[in-house]
């Protein structure tokens, strides 16, 4: 019987084991793919104060060795069921294994959603990014994209307006899904270009990214640019969760302010949930506080 | 005209400091005592995921550093007067400088309330502590003591009840401040001693901790501990915001989910603000969100 299960091997997942280590729990921490989650995908650390010109795979190889060293068990496989009977929770897994829990962590964080174009795969980590926060500064002077027609897209042009030479928001549609101020406001920067009705139909390059395909009214042309931020949504991980509790219109977990769902005993961290940014600062925040959560409900029963 | 002036330079400031630099926005960060605020009083950081072993002074040591490598102007100046005229807000330090900016971010943090007796400032940061979460597991099979009667003193001693191998939880009256089934369940840990009616009246030892005077009933007694854990509540820093905006019975500053108050350019973030959780990934959390929330509003501006 575990204290604390936790789902999801990212930056939430890991700062949730530590914390849970730091006081003894008995922990096991859950993977379906790579221990470290989107910060894999980081070309070079510079937002987590304290942490320099570091690797986004270097820091997650640290983190988990930390995670590791302070006697987490990790096991990479895949929950394929998540049931709750009498306070106690049970995890089965694709490997046929059952799991026991008094607690459980959700952080199986978000899928970032894809173009489906050449290129796409090639260039992860070399030029593509999904967040502007994390990588926007390595691109500071420099030619750059931004596809996407929602908040993050707006939101991602804004922020980069600060930092690039110049950005193309490229929109499949002429309307933007976000507040009226902040589109005014992204035509009043020199250094953003709208192109509208247009689509991204490649991406090229040869160590990293050096230009893209448009097509705009069935005509194409090639743009060269150092970056690419695809901002087109995400797909939250809570298909194992849709049954337990209920989900924001947009499926992402509803949480009070100490991290707890409405099933007690089970918390949510990360970008699984419903927040305000996706930034590794508050996804080990969440980690922390859903830990120190689970902690004292523990802790608190007779 | 600053874009963004910082008053505190605790993690939180520090942490909303590195953001903006990212975006190229002009910064000043006001601190009237030293860089680092409350992490310069903890022994050892190994709360703060990636970085382990590090002498809390250290790592405020490298956070400050990074700051200036980045480009923040930093004053060590106490803020007198803060106002705010036609969207451009007025700072007046002791010194008798005025900055404008046309945001602010007040992270000035909290006084931890003292007990007021022989050795309290003599073992600060050897063997005193305000934060269970930060330096409770240096005191691993360790004999403590925990003064108060509050929720801060009592979650502190259900954590702990985890890690020391005897905690005497000290309470001058009988009665605590805090959940029923809390108080139960610390009632059946069987390494916490209740002392109530009780005050410590001295703390004894050479290079660290090595014993506390308590009185009960008017008969005094020494006890045997390595750490001494102060949870008497805290005086938030919020006389400079009070006539500007509301602030709890506490005198904690209310924000919104994006760390604004009331007044639209004022933000607030770490432990001034009413917020779950006493932690370094919160504070930097929260001054990274209240950066990003700064950047976005002068950016949107038109």
């Amino acid at each position: 019987m575990y204290d604390i299960i936790i789902i999801g091997g990212g930056t939430s997942g890991l700062a949730a084991a530590i914390y849970a280590r730091r006081v003894n729990k008995k922990v096991l921490l859950i993977e379906n793919d790579s221990i470290g989650g989107q910060i894999l995908n980081v070309e070079v650390l510079n937002n987590y104060p304290g942490i320099i010109n570091v690797k986004g795979e270097e820091f997650a190889r640290n983190l988990k060795k930390q995670v590791e060293d302070m006697g987490t068990d990790i096991v990479i496989d895949e929950v394929t069921k998540l049931e709750k009977e009498h306070d106690i929770f049970f995890i089965f897994t694709k490997s046929n294994q059952t799991y026991q829990s008094k607690t459980v962590i959700y952080a199986a964080g978000v899928e970032s959603n894809k173009l489906g174009i050449k290129g796409e795969e090639e260039f992860r980590g070399k030029g593509i990014s999904n967040n502007a926060i994390i990588d926007g500064p390595n691109y500071k002077d420099k030619v750059i994209a931004i596809v996407g027609g929602g908040n993050t897209a707006i939101d991602s042009t804004l922020y980069l307006s600060n930092i690039a030479k110049k950005i193309y928001l490229i929109h499949r549609r002429d309307i933007f899904k976000t507040e009226p101020i902040k589109i005014e406001s992204i035509k009043e920067k020199p250094n953003v270009v709208l192109l509208l009705n247009t689509i991204v139909t490649e991406i090229n390059g040869k160590d990293k990214i050096e230009s893209i395909k448009i097509e705009h009214e069935g005509k194409e042309q090639n743009l060269d640019v150092e970056g690419l931020f695809i901002n087109i949504g995400h797909t939250p991980n809570t298909k194992l969760v849709e049954d337990l509790i209920t989900l924001n219109p947009h499926k992402y977990i509803i949480t009070n302010h100490d991290l707890e769902t409405q099933l007690p005993g089970l918390f949510a961290a990360g970008n699984v949930r419903e927040k305000r940014v996706d930034d590794i600062t508050s996804s080990i925040a969440d980690g922390t506080l859903s830990s120190l959560k689970a902690i004292e409900y523990i802790d608190s029963k007779l």
